[in-house]
This record gives structure tokens, sequence and C-alpha cells, in this order.
């Protein structure tokens, strides 16, 4: 016998597939639709089918959108000159929320990963690369994560941009504002060292 | 500007609804399921949809179930005589995975919280009161967990169901299998002697 319901089970078996979530927690959640009044269960349902069918990708700049094109690439205030690449666009919203950022992002949907047989066909890097070939780019800024894999996409990325002649940055290492460097881990200590910079006084 | 796509932030905002789901996770959970295969997705809501449909409480036991009848209540070779009073579906679960347990069941949905404002109407206890009334039940074990609300809504009931001369028993406490008892909390090593038996041999 199943432990609970078919239709709970077979929706505890869906949440489970999802990031983080263990066969507790999908039990846990699935009790929880089953006990939500019926039009916030459609409502959830209708949520889930209308991301999945209308989202897709910026034909620009691979970011997930409603339309066509993202809001940032048909901002016509913004920079064309300089392209942020990002692997994530939960990246590009973090950038987004320091309104400091005024150029445009290229996201590739991941980094190079041998390890888990992510190669560069399985990113937007074809894309990028295209771009930059049409268009008038100042500054492609490498803004993936400091780990090992985001570091190496990042320098496989610059060495195959370089016959372009474009500039190309590394988001800057050091330690977090607010945090105490004696617990900082001594990578981002000498990295903070070999990038200081004059006091403006 | 929102930060990302509107079906998205709205995906998002259901699955924050969801226990133990903060803001960053449900970000997360909706880019997942904008990332399935469409067909993925499709699955994921119908499910929702067929879970908060066609769930519904078991008439005799008041367990979710996609029947009239729980499977347990419906169950010929079960003991009528024995019920076991359970707050939540996954209580039943728990019970039933140790094989030993024959009798049928009672799911109260919740227990006596004056705090969160639960009284004794918002349970099925009136149910559980109609039950007892109509069926020969021999006993009734109150395996509400072993915590204030758990032990109050157990105390409670028992004097409810104290005038149908039915014999009516609480779940032993005692030191869990396989712990040490150097960590074991007072109350459960008080309860723990006061609940000793005999050595068999």
């Amino acid at each position: 016998m199943k432990e609970f319901a078919a239709p709970v089970e077979r929706l505890a078996e869906h949440f489970q597939k999802l990031p983080g979530i263990g066969l507790k927690s999908a039990q846990r959640l699935a009790f929880t639709v089953v006990s939500m009044p019926p039009e916030q269960a459609r409502d959830f349902a209708d949520a889930i089918l209308a991301a999945s069918a209308s989202v897709r990708r910026c034909t620009v700049c691979q970011n997930l959108t409603d339309g066509d094109v993202c809001p940032v690439c048909a901002d016509p205030s913004r920079d064309t000159g300089l392209i942020c690449v990002v692997s994530d666009p939960r990246d590009v919203a973090a950038i987004e929320r320091t309104r400091e950022y005024r150029g445009l992002y290229h996201v590739l949907h991941g980094v190079l990963s041998p390890l888990s047989h992510i190669g560069p066909d399985d990113l937007t890097i074809k894309a990028l690369v295209e771009r930059v070939g049409k268009t008038e780019v100042r500054e492609i800024i490498m803004a993936t994560n400091p780990d090992t894999e985001g570091e190496a996409t990042a320098v496989y990325l610059s060495r195959l941009l370089r016959p372009f002649g474009v500039r190309i940055t590394r988001l800057a290492y050091g330690i977090p504002v607010g945090a105490h460097l004696e617990f900082a881990d001594e990578v981002t200590l000498s990295h903070a060292l070999d990038g200081r910079q004059e006091m403006s006084i």
C-alpha cells in the first residue's frame, strides 16, 4: 500500500524533483497544496503553466523574459557598448539591484564544468561571440561566480574573445563590505592585497 | 522594474506561500520550473490540480484519500475495535511504516492551540465522538505528538471520551532506540524511569 493517496504521492514526486527539496519536505508541500482553498491551488497550477509557456530567452542577451527582448535590452537608455557576462538570470537581478550598472548583459545559463559534462556548446557562448562580432562592444565584464568553474569559464571566454580587440575585465575580488578580516580566507585576503587601491582623501 | 519576468515573479510568489520556502528559494524553484521541459511543467501543474480536486477526507477516519473511504478503513482485515488518534495524515504514514498496528485511525488535522486560536471545533473532534458513540470501540490510543499542545489535546480528548467507558491509552514515552542516555533530556529520562518494564529473560 502506498503511504498516501495516489494524487498526493504524485504531487510529492514532482516537488521532490525541485532543487533542495527532499522526500519529507516534498510530502509536506504536497499536503499544503491539498489543504489550500481550491482556487489557490488552481492559481498555482496556472502560474506554472504560464511561466513554462510564456518565458523564453531574450534574443539579444539570453536572459529569461516573457517578451522577445528583455526589459534591459529594450531600454534605450542602456549603454550598449558594455556587456556583463553572468552565469544565471538571478545574477542579472543581483547586479540590477545595485542600480550602478547601466550596460547590457549576457546570460550563459551555466558555467563550463567538465565533471558535469557541461561544455561550451551547452552554454550561450556561440550567441555571445556572434553578438560581440556584430555589435559595437567597448568592454566585456566577466561576472561569473568567483569559484573554480566560474573562474575557468571567465578565463575561457576572455581567451575566446581576445581576437575582437575588446577590453575584457573581471569583477574585483576582495573583502566583502561588513566582513571581519580575521574570518576572511587566505585566498580572498591575498586577492584583496593584490587589488589594493589608493585611498582618495 | 520587476527583477524577473512577470510570470516568474508570479510563480515565485506561489512557491513562497508554501511552508519553509523563503524568497530566494522561491525564485530558485520558479527558475527551475521555467527551465523544465514544457511537458514536465504541464505534468506538475496537472498533479497540483488533481491533488487539489480529488483528495478529500475519509468519511470514517478523516485521513486524506482520493476515494470516499481511505485504504485503511476499507481494509476488512483491520481491527475496527482499535482507534489511534493522530494529529496529521503524515503521522498515519509513520505508524503504518512500523507494520505493527492493525487498528484504525482518527486524524484530527491539528492540535488544540489557544495561542493560534485553534479550538475543538477546528479539529475533527466532533466526528471522533460520534464515531466512538456509533461503533464498537475497545481502545483509543492517543498518538498526538509528545509536546505541550499534543499532550493537552490528548488530555482533553481522554476526558471527553471517558463517559463512553472505552479504554484510553497514550503512546509510551521513553528513550528513543539508538539514543545515548547522556544526551537525553530530563523529562524524557524521568518518563523512561516511570515507565520501566520487567526484563523478559
